[in-house]
């Protein structure tokens, strides 16, 4: 399926009326199943789906590796993931539970449970990683970011080791991107505990705590982090890195980093 | 409460290396009851937090108008809302049980019922309103979009008349940022059916479903509208505009807009 539509728009640039064509991002209902029960309605970029689906339920502390699911099967034509997983965290559907009680959604937002993110493991081992790697990084992601070119409507993510960019994915949502982004690295076996992931879009809490659960020590954006993320990446040891942009960066954590 | 908090950052611009203070967007976790029931916590900028309660449960259908609520006390220390309703929504509870049912949330995004969205009704009387006028209010709202000038970290919506900006609130979130303008309208009895909705961020179906319940129509974004966006603001009769930055704009729909 495709990431864009083709509208009719008319195009207003200064005194001038253009009628023309233009892409928007396509926006796609993703219903997750999981053993049979509805779990959620994601509104997505339809690409990547089944990446998605693994990448959600691994961040919502539904399953602990790839190994926990029995099958995995995706209706595209409906927008549907049929997930069956042989164990589920029991733990995590006790929190499932909590969250949708307190949750009557339709935000951008649930919160994470703090307490929950300061039980994931403090990273103790920081990856060396120099300065001049990560701009080169940044400066690769950006030019991969051509949907977002187009559209001006998606978000990117991606996952790097010391050397180039691993795994790259694009959604209309950041969280869908990094779920896409762990999704790949989950089902295709990649250790993420010595690697980097750079996101376009800002590094809310719950974005580092979706890096923080799967034991990521690096988090590059090329926009903003908020307090919360800055105070969750300090206690968990993770490096924390804003608004990388050519030779631009700022560090707002910094745990063994090199220049 | 502030919205913006001092951190101790590296920046990093090229070869140099300058540790100095920098200000981050707080991210205050916000969590609201309705009847003495926990209902949902939003991670949000901590301002304007009555309007946002407001505005939230009046955008998930739990109220019709601002005379539904008995009383709504704020505590801000504990980032809490209690709200008393008289009158809460039947149908929208169930609307909500099944959102709920629907959602383990920690997502960006639930799907507001698009069936729900087409029963909003359609917009018969659009106002007119000519381009030159909406390139003026852009201007003034970009001007005014100070805190993100200040961190890079927030979104702004401003809620018009045919003149000018009447309410204009800030937020870490898209959707917090529009809870809050209809939150204040709702508050203050402003009609919002003869008004212009200008938005920071993306326009996604939910935050067109969210204007079109308070029959807003015209919407204008400096960001992209998504495909779901368009489709349902073609059936409602709603305006939408994208990319509205200085003297350009792109018209996605329109509906007796004047030149």
């Amino acid at each position: 399926m495709k990431d864009m539509k083709n509208v009719d728009i008319i195009r207003i640039r200064g005194d001038r009326t253009i009628e023309e064509k233009d892409m928007v991002i396509v926006e796609y209902p993703f219903t997750i199943f999981v053993n049979d029960e509805e779990l959620i309605t994601l509104l997505c970029s339809p690409s990547s789906l089944k990446y998605l689906a693994i990448g959600f339920i691994f961040s919502e502390g539904l399953i602990d590796s790839y190994s926990d699911i029995g099958d995995i099967r995706i209706d595209e034509k409906q927008g549907i993931a049929y997930i069956y997983a042989d164990r589920l965290n029991k733990l995590s559907e006790e929190f499932r539970r909590k969250r949708t009680i307190t949750s009557g959604c339709g935000k951008g937002t649930i919160f994470y449970n703090v307490v929950d993110s300061f039980k994931s493991r403090r990273i103790e081992n920081p990856i060396p990683v120099k300065i001049a790697k990560i701009k080169e990084l940044v400066k690769e992601f950006s030019r991969r970011s051509e949907l977002f070119l187009n559209t001006g409507g998606t978000h990117s993510c991606a996952l790097c080791d010391n050397d180039e960019i691993i795994i790259f994915k694009e959604d209309i949502g950041r969280h869908n991107a990094l779920d896409k982004v762990f999704g790949e690295a989950l089902l295709e076996g990649v250790d993420t505990q010595d690697k980097i992931v750079l996101s376009s879009g800002r590094i809310s809490s719950e974005m580092l705590i979706k890096a923080a659960k799967r034991q990521v020590p690096i988090v590059v954006s090329r926009a903003a982090p908020t307090s919360l993320s800055v105070e969750i990446a300090e206690k968990l040891g993770i490096t924390l890195i804003g608004f990388a942009r050519g030779e631009r960066m700022n560090l707002y954590t910094n745990f063994g980093f090199r220049k």
